[in-house]
């Protein structure tokens, strides 16, 4: 396989051997003016689905350019159907929300409005750009979709049959986290989702509401108090670790230490 | 036990059922000037050592505040001795990674410097700082002790004996960290300590050598790249989850849902 270019790109257009892709401006912007590069300068293609290309810039100019695609770097590798379930909370706090899931694998985030929730904007065009940026730095060849927001009894309403929703519940006597992820399959069989409440948390009545359903899973993250940030990212790391694809090593040439 | 009053403040004073405590120049001037509390106003205590004591203002001035200690609200709870050793990384981040540990139940925070570190300056008094103000802020009774930078080599020179080392290896090949969690034992028998590497990684050669010593598991975290604060987060909530005191639920009054 070719060696890897230092900047990676997610487009949204289909990537195949030969083909020609025109970027965005403002991506246009970033190479030409921020990372100064010219024509003929090498960077890396992805768009979710066709892997990870080697491409050169064959044009650029003011709010255009044109990358001419080479050799494939990267097959597209299947990942676990993990959706992140959130009320949103203040600027900052989502942000990095948004950036931790991706990097921890989600495959899709929904803003959802619950009793307590006080943020009531949710910038998603803002959220889907952090998803873009976090999967470009970090290598993922998938870009978590970002949802608009809606209430948690729409969401519930349109639930898809087979996932799993794994509720965080902050009251402290539903069955800890690794007992019920351990019980949820290779590599989250039939896709999961958790859900985090707001800074004020879930009402009694929308948790109890909740554990009513098949699909649901009421689970406890320890002794200590988390903030809804904290919990979500605990919640989605122990998944991986345990019911998705950290079960197994990235499998270089090397094996063990 | 008596309700529990909406400000909690750290101190270092011991706590007893009636001694009077002086608070420090910066708390004193954050109950009087930002909450606008006078004498008689209810708050929590807590030093990490002997609970959490309801306290109320007997006098507070410019720069002072005596408190009168009530009863006990919490005793103190053995928590796991669980230890992050970081590269430090660059400002927000590090501030995040000190709170979010704090919040995720670690016991002592060791910068170290690598091979590749870049960030050499390291401002312990802030993020000792950071420390209290996540377990005031998130109800934790034990505030982790920051301590200052040291070189790698350094401190695992004075490792302590029966202490694990959980190193995460960005190389891939390490087992499964649930795998290895899974072996650490109740409550991290001993002890344990996560060791996170600075954003252009370890070297091979201070991986190679770690994984030679003793008290060392090197562990993989799945097959995408993660940033080394996300690294350091998810691998303690998964050690919390699997080894630590998050595998039982927090005991309320009702059993399960």
């Amino acid at each position: 396989m070719p060696g890897k270019p230092a900047t990676r790109l997610y487009v949204p257009d289909d990537l195949a051997a030969g083909l020609s892709v025109g970027l965005a401006a403002g991506q246009a912007h970033y190479l030409r003016s921020v990372l100064r590069l010219a024509a003929g300068a090498e960077l890396a293609l992805f768009n979710g689905r066709d892997g990870e290309w080697q491409g050169r810039i064959d044009g650029i100019g003011k709010g255009w350019c044109s990358i001419a695609l080479g050799e494939a770097i990267r097959p597209q590798a299947a990942e676990p159907d993990l959706w992140l379930v959130f009320a949103p909370v203040k600027r900052a706090r989502i942000d990095y929300l948004v950036e931790k899931a991706t990097e921890l694998g989600v495959s899709e985030l929904h803003p959802v409005r619950t009793a307590r929730t006080i943020v009531e904007r949710v910038n998603v065009e803002r959220l889907q750009a952090n998803a873009v940026e976090a999967a470009e730095q970090t290598e993922r060849l998938v870009v978590p979709r970002v949802h608009p927001p809606e209430t948690l009894p729409a969401l519930i309403a349109r639930w898809p049959a087979g996932r799993r929703l794994v509720v965080c519940d902050e009251r402290g006597h539903a069955p800890p986290i690794a007992e019920v992820a351990g019980g949820l399959g290779g590599t989250l069989s039939g896709g999961a989702a958790v859900l985090i409440g707001p800074e004020g948390g879930f009402t009694d009545s929308e948790l109890d509401g909740l554990a009513n359903l098949p699909f649901v899973n009421p689970v406890s993250l320890g002794p200590r108090v988390l903030r809804a940030d904290t919990a979500a990212l605990a919640a989605l790391a122990i998944l991986q670790a345990l019911a998705g694809d950290w079960r197994e090593t990235r499998g270089g040439g090397r094996q063990g230490l």
